[in-house]
């Protein structure tokens, strides 16, 4: 599908129009390298920008002697494209998979790369691959593997689609699994067992009575949550289970640290078998820092709490903080009929530009 | 294998050895032709017994005009041959695929049908396919379907394997769904949805702090039990399941009809939506009839209640009271080493003969 593309990448079209060529130059997740290649070639020709690769993810940073540093970082793949290219405008509207999630953000990271040569916080643009699939492919997670100074800074902002609103820190997740034991039996003779399926009743009834805490983080919401996500039981219709196992997910504000959180669920949960299987530790919002405070004023002041797990958690491990903020429709990400605001591209653009050069 | 048995079966052979042709001659579920053709065969040398055939069922009877009629029946067929044919003898043990499952209790009654030529009741030989595989291809349902006349009689006893010891009715099983729901959302925002896992709680409770009854019906003690076989939710480990179903299962007493069993369930889940998706209704031991009680005294006095559902209540839901009661030993039915006791083969065959005879 390269065809599509047959010119290099031009930073000085409209934030709309480099959306647009952005989404027409497919990258679904493993296959980054084209518009990997591209980028990286045109934020070469801009002298006032170090530019190193890493895979296919390009980093591009002013180097001034600015008090402060800010990341502004974005991901080059989107899911599986779904007979929605090539990108059409219908009015205000830009269609096309990855128009809101997330092309319109790196368009405009892109857009500000090229032209604020001389901007008032050292910048550091961060463009990565495989973000929507297993995290172990995740490129972000490689540069903090394998180059974790390339990510120093005092605050990173993530351009994914929040609508424009600026979301803070985000929860962590916990998945752990609770194994019920019991003694298998004929069900004829149900007495000689001993059923795991019913032992679960107890751990249910703690799920079921639970009562998810709610805490305010920097003047952001966060809104915990305990539930059970997969209940298995069973050998036959005629035998007493002696096995039943309960995958739990344990979502909770980043005021918790894994071991935190772990210690929280075991308590809950005492006097069973319980197994951590997958835990991502949550993210601070970090709005009390210099560079968050005067981001969130210059973005119109407005903040939520993010709940869902994303790449901010991997700024925050690197002691950034970080926030969400991006001009896509969080509602619309990997929808077939995906689309971004032209507006809100050209006001996320403004916002930065003002916070970021006045 | 039919080369195992090129001659016809001789039915004058003594319980042990005949048992042991029978077991030679290979009879798993769906091949049993050559086995019923020998059987016919060898029936049909008998005068004073009539035969009819129906399917690779065949069915015997003596026609005296005596005041009772008893029904002796056994399956021809066997679980599959695990490398244990032929049979072999080791002491008073006789080893091999359908020695206890049952082909001596065949062998027993074919002994009967050919040594009583003046029996003091009617006596009703059935021998049928396909006991061991699903109920559809039962060839005692087929007859019970087909022929209900052929086995009118007054009692029955199925030569299933008990340690000769009578088992007398046996419990109905009655399996439900019970289906909770909720509504599926982001489980990063679980207050958005409603667990339906959590509402199994309840459910499950219900199943723990349950009660099963005890009850002695002809002197026999049955025990009930009611069981979750099976449980299963979950959409994805990030997703607040909007369904979880639960399986039960009701082993109830012989003197609940399906009506009533299915009454006490639907009370005892009150509440929830619940599906009966199968059944199969039990069978009383009937041990208060004349026949039944001579043929108690004759079988040594000692009873128990067959709290699996075996092929009697086929019987029973013809009004025809029917006990198990045969050589084999229950615990090694279906087991790769199982054998039979080539002394209760003996004491199986002279109880009965001390019945029908006397």
């Amino acid at each position: 599908m390269s065809d599509l593309n047959p010119t290099p990448l031009d930073l000085t079209l409209d934030g709309g129009a480099l959306t647009a060529r952005l989404v027409d130059f497919p990258s679904v997740s493993g296959d980054e390298q084209a518009l990997a290649d591209a980028v990286e070639a045109a934020l070469r020709g801009y002298p006032h920008l170090t530019v190193d690769r890493h895979g296919n993810n390009v980093v591009a940073r002013t180097n001034l002697g600015r008090a402060e540093r800010v990341v502004l970082a974005g991901h080059l793949d989107t899911v599986p494209i779904a007979d929605n290219l090539p990108s059409y405008v219908d009015g205000d509207r830009l269609y096309g998979c990855g128009t809101s999630d997330m092309k319109s953000g790196v368009a405009v990271a892109l857009r500000l790369a090229a032209s604020l040569t001389e901007p008032n916080r050292d910048l550091t643009y961060v463009f990565y691959d495989c973000e929507e699939v297993e995290a172990h492919r995740n490129g972000l997670g490689h540069l903090v593997k394998d180059h974790p100074d390339w990510l120093a800074a005092d605050f990173a902002v993530l351009m994914e689609p929040t609508g424009a609103m600026v979301e803070g820190g985000c929860q962590g997740t916990l998945r752990a699994q609770i194994r019920l034991t019991g003694v298998r039996a004929h069900a004829a003779r149900s007495w000689l067992g001993d059923n795991a399926i019913h032992h679960a009743a107890e751990v249910l009834t703690r799920l079921e009575t639970y009562e998810a805490r709610r805490v305010e983080i920097d003047g952001l919401e966060y809104h915990e949550g305990l539930n059970a996500v997969r209940i298995d039981g069973g050998v036959a219709g005629n035998v007493i289970p002696d096995e039943c196992v309960i995958t739990i997910n344990f979502r909770y504000a980043p005021d918790r640290s894994e071991a935190e959180a772990e210690k929280h669920v075991r308590e809950v949960f005492d006097g069973f078998e319980l197994t951590v299987t997958d835990f991502a530790a949550g993210a601070l919002p970090g709005l009390a820092q210099p560079a968050a405070r005067t981001f969130l004023e210059a973005t119109g002041g407005r903040a939520r709490a993010k709940f869902g797990w994303t790449d901010v958690a991997r700024f925050s491990a690197l002691g950034v903080p970080a926030v969400n903020y991006g001009p896509g429709e969080p509602d619309l990400a990997h929808k077939r009929d995906e689309w971004c605001s032209l507006s809100a591209i050209a006001e996320t653009e403004e916002r930065l530009r003002g916070w970021l050069a006045g």
